[in-house]
């Protein structure tokens, strides 16, 4: 640990002083570099590209905090359940860090608002997952400012830790055609599930569904199975009707 | 470290001292629990399931260690192409750490030797990725039983530093259309390839596509794209003309 006054040399502006205190909430520990963890909320869609031509956005940030998140939560699911199968451990762990899970992570641990007041921009915030690609970067700027150990550390018990229930995370029903069923059983209304059109050779067909509500298709999907298919459509369906 | 003393008692047997002796010659140090490394090189084709249930393969290993090595070659290309962009880093990674190159590496350190001698089925060693498999459950094994830094040192010191060629690696043609047709003037054969389906939605059309040598149909592929879909019918064209 460096002494208390290294880091009023570090932050040399009231507004660095005032991000790393808010990122030292987020994250546990006074940021060491800085300037990583104003990378890690530079979405692509705020930045102005530098004279070097280097892409001066928090894209490989996240591409590396990426593989660090999943390395970190599949060590600890591996530890969490002795008894389960790869497959399942694999499944648990996309459940985890899926795009839609670390974008409300992000919005929990106040991620987001750095992101928005980093972005000049507010008209591209659109952009679906400018938060979780933001805490993904993070996690990035995290293991390569303090390490591993200590990146582990706050991923386990500052995202993990306080945000998800293993239980329910386990017991969470993913299959999309199901809960539209159980959807349509409850708001009384009808529902059919159509393969609409089937392609590919032998080896490789692949099958489009749509699913139709009261008589009028509201969502398409591709699998290279019926089943699939049907999920994809389904899953979109769920969306639509705000079911996820 | 543990003194030397205490590894005698670790390994019981000879078998175990031999085999100790083997993975330390892989990985650059002495294995303090040798039962994860065993575990490492049983695949689930020789696998006897025990007594409570515990699938006892090396699936799980290898869960864990496709994530673990994911992540450290993912710092490693960060940093070695500070100027690179996420997809060049992404790419690079999939041509180091992908099925085929796995298994060419554990051949190389010898681990295929290890997985042989474990196996008592020898007939179903035809598993085409079985050798791979073992790499990443041993890396696996390595996090497990050493840490995160020494785990990041044998996969940096041991397998990619020695094994492969970066250059070599970034330079690969993995245009697989063009190799095609480098290969039929050599061969003076004819070769075209032909868009044969499209399907789908205004929004996500797919293509099949196919590859014609003499005016036979040899592959299809399919894809989002024309050039996908005839990178997919030309990668496996590939691999029938043995090509890869």
């Amino acid at each position: 640990m460096k002494p208390i006054l290294s880091y009023l040399k570090l932050y040399r502006t009231q507004e660095d002083r005032e991000l790393a205190t808010a990122f030292a909430r987020i994250i546990g520990r006074k940021p060491l570099n800085l300037d990583l963890y104003k990378l890690a909320i530079r979405h692509a869609s705020s930045t102005v590209v530098v004279e070097t031509g280097r892409n001066n956005s928090n894209e490989r940030l996240e591409y590396l905090g990426d593989a660090i998140l999943g390395a970190i939560v599949a060590d600890y699911l591996f530890k969490k359940f002795p008894y389960q199968d790869e497959g399942f451990l694999t499944e648990i762990r996309s459940r985890i860090v899926n795009r839609e899970s670390l974008n409300q992570l992000a919005r929990k641990i106040g991620l987001s608002v750095l992101v928005e007041f980093d972005s000049r921009r507010r008209s591209r915030l659109s952009h679906k997952s400018i938060y979780g690609d933001a805490l993904e970067a993070l996690v990035g700027a995290v293991y390569l400012d303090q390490g591993f150990k200590r990146c582990q550390a706050f991923v386990l018990q500052r995202l993990i830790g306080p945000h998800f229930d293993l239980d329910q995370v386990v017991q969470t029903n993913l299959n999309f055609k199901s809960r539209l069923i159980e959807w349509a059983q409850r708001e009384n209304q009808s529902i059919r599930f159509e393969i609409i059109e089937e392609s590919g050779s032998q080896h490789s067909r692949e099958f489009v569904a749509q699913v139709v509500v009261n008589d009028e298709a509201i969502s398409t999907g591709n699998g290279f199975s019926k089943k699939k298919a049907e999920q994809a459509a389904a899953a979109k369906a769920c969306e639509l009707l705000s079911l996820l």
